[in-house]
């Protein structure tokens, strides 16, 4: 037997269902006429970032990191609840374009911007963060090319790393940003290129769970931009002091402190350096925002025994969700917090094996999971699907085609 | 540093240039308007068909896996190829059809086919391969709603597996197929129900690289097939013996032996039991036969220093070459054989890492890999990027979009 991960709190059942947004899993199924489906609830995305609001000082500005889900209705709500957005290439800029964002609270990073994705950003007005030295020179050329005046960051290579993360962004050699010791050179050509000067992009990593760690990366952050600024000689406009909140997926997880990373850092601003004073601060977050308030529901379309195993094969599987199929850059495959929406909160009954209907056995859904006993036409969910799900999975792998999705 | 995979043997300099069918990489560019970009060539396909054939038993029918490349120009060169066609979804369905391809001679295996599917499998009159006993009710009570009688053969989950191979598909519970001992009543059940019955599909692994286990592979599949039929009591119209005959990716791979895999084969054939005599049996192989001959080019957009690591940043990566970058049910990271395409044969000069533009550590093509200088501008090739390439691989991660594909 191996556990289940730990579903987010908060979710109820009605009529023995399970609920998203007040709405049966089965009605929501209803309402996009077809499984496999995302659903993501407003509701949930609301109330975490008022939290995060409530814990953090007020000072701090809120980013949506947009790559961890850019459903388009999504973007649109999110518009209305944080206070800038970061997007990773043209095709995203064009959906915050489309999701009616201003360019103007925008920043877009990445380490392999094409010279059209370059004109399309300064020409949009989006903030650039500068990867590179060549990336710089390749910003100023392409912004006298078109007659304006680019708005550009640097994105910083720090010289640590943000513990315990999933993904470590710093700490030696990287292709994202400039090693922190070239910074105060490349921003000061830039500056006096005449681009209109926006600071400093600072991602130390992505996915951490111990609060501790995320507390000594932001003062990390901190001390270093006050460092870099000082030695620049120049005000810093902007620092975005990356993300990094992690959410529980797996069995032994637990959910971040946010009252103590609040504390920390509230107490941090009370003692900035002079350079950072006027700084305008923010969190860049896409997982912690809407990891959790998402759910893929999938239906079981067979039942059956091999050998002395039981597996429930479903409609879905690793073509929408590959992180929970455990092959997205996984070692161990663990499973994600997973249970029978049509049978929510029932006890479980045996142990039981579920897959995606890919002909591979790399599809799995859960494995040697204790659930309630499921039958053909019963709804699976897999929760923590509202980030890195639809859009980080091959979706046209053995041509079943893409998920629905559903804002609600 | 790290070594990078064999190169497929066959590939020459025209210019200093890397060609692919006869064409430079910066023609076959220019051709697709963009990068990255997907080359196949249908010569190389053609070559190892046609080497397949002369080593194989002439009764040995050849299949194509669709799912390992279902680009459409390809699946229509392939018409001209093999002799028959397996798909794992209606929307491989879909595309065969399109494509032009008789429906006779395709099959249709997958462990969670939803009644929709086996609807329009059943009226389009392709076999389906049976993987459950709920599954057989489902295409009988299907084919009475539509008027139409099915073909259908048995999909065994076989006792045991292709040793070695990257996927096992039998040995022990698995939920693609039914366990061996419960497949003659299945089988019964099936034929009494009046189905046009076709036989059985035994695939027990996949991208293996011994030659002995495949023989010893076959050998099993025949001797089970035989015992079943025997079992049963029917002839067996049709033997789908599987594929899993793999290609060299990595340092220390190396190439099947084909000449030795037909001779144990067609020593096999002359000692049929009675009830294999009259049996069409089948290989099916869907990387085998397209994967080397596929490279993807991407253009490199940065050049970039990071302590003492020298990154060339390309506009492809983990979106288009999922399995390449690492991330794809890997637990080593290993480098593919790729090369700098413009400088294609030049000595080796320095210790790159080759990466994608996606803003993820997870996002490399090669790391630690000794190649000719690269600049700006240049073409990477990727090589072995014919199957499980473009279409398993997250297209839509980070907005950049799709590759173009192009046979030539």
């Amino acid at each position: 037997m191996k556990p289940i991960g730990p579903i987010p709190p908060g979710f109820e059942a009605i009529d023995g269902e399970l609920a998203i947004g007040g709405y049966k899993a089965s009605a929501l199924v209803e309402q996009a006429v077809r499984t496999p489906l995302f659903v993501y609830s407003q509701e949930r995305i609301a109330a975490r970032i008022s939290h995060l609001r409530a814990a953090m000082p007020a000072a701090i500005r809120i980013h949506y990191a947009v790559k961890a889900n850019p459903y388009l209705p999504l973007l649109e709500f999110m518009r209305g609840q944080v206070d800038g957005f970061d997007i990773a290439s043209s095709g995203e800029l064009s959906l915050v374009q489309t999701a009616g964002i201003d360019p103007a609270i925008v920043s877009f990073a990445g380490p392999g911007k094409r010279d059209e994705e370059l004109e399309a950003a300064v020409v949009a007005g989006v903030t650039l963060n500068c990867e590179s030295e060549g990336e710089g020179r390749r910003i100023i050329s392409c912004a006298e090319r078109m007659g304006v005046t680019p708005r550009v960051a640097v994105r910083v290579n720090p010289d640590f790393e943000l513990r315990g993360s999933g993904m470590k962004m710093g700490g030696g050699a990287k292709p994202f940003g400039v090693d922190a010791d070239r910074v105060p050179d490349l921003a000061r050509q830039l500056i006096d290129a005449g681009v209109k000067w926006r600071g400093f992009h600072i991602f130390t990593g992505s996915q951490a769970l111990s609060s501790k760690a995320i507390i000594e990366a932001q003062a990390n952050v901190l001390e270093l931009a006050g460092r870099l600024a000082s030695e620049l000689g120049h005000a810093i406009p902007k620092l975005n002091m990356g993300g990094g909140f992690g959410i529980p997926y797996f069995d032994g997880d637990a959910a971040i402190e946010l009252a103590q990373i609040g504390e920390a850092l509230h107490a941090r601003l009370g003692d900035l350096p002079d350079e950072l004073q006027n700084t305008e601060l923010c969190l860049e977050l896409g997982r912690y925002l809407v990891g959790e308030a998402g759910v893929y529901l999938t239906r079981i379309v067979d039942r059956k025994q091999s050998h002395d195993a039981t597996f429930l094969v479903t409609d879905g599987g690793l073509h929408h969700q590959l992180a929970a199929s455990g092959n997205f850059g996984t070692v161990v495959r663990r499973n994600y917090p997973v249970a029978i929406a049509t049978r929510f909160g029932a006890e479980p009954e045996e142990e039981v094996n579920v897959v995606g209907c890919l002909c591979t056995p790399l599809d799995r859904l859960a494995d040697n999971a204790m659930m309630p006993k499921a039958e053909v036409g019963d709804l699976v969910a897999v929760f923590c699907a509202g980030a890195y799900g639809a859009t980080a999975s091959p979706a046209a792998f053995l041509g079943h085609g893409a998920a629905a999705e559903l804002l609600v």
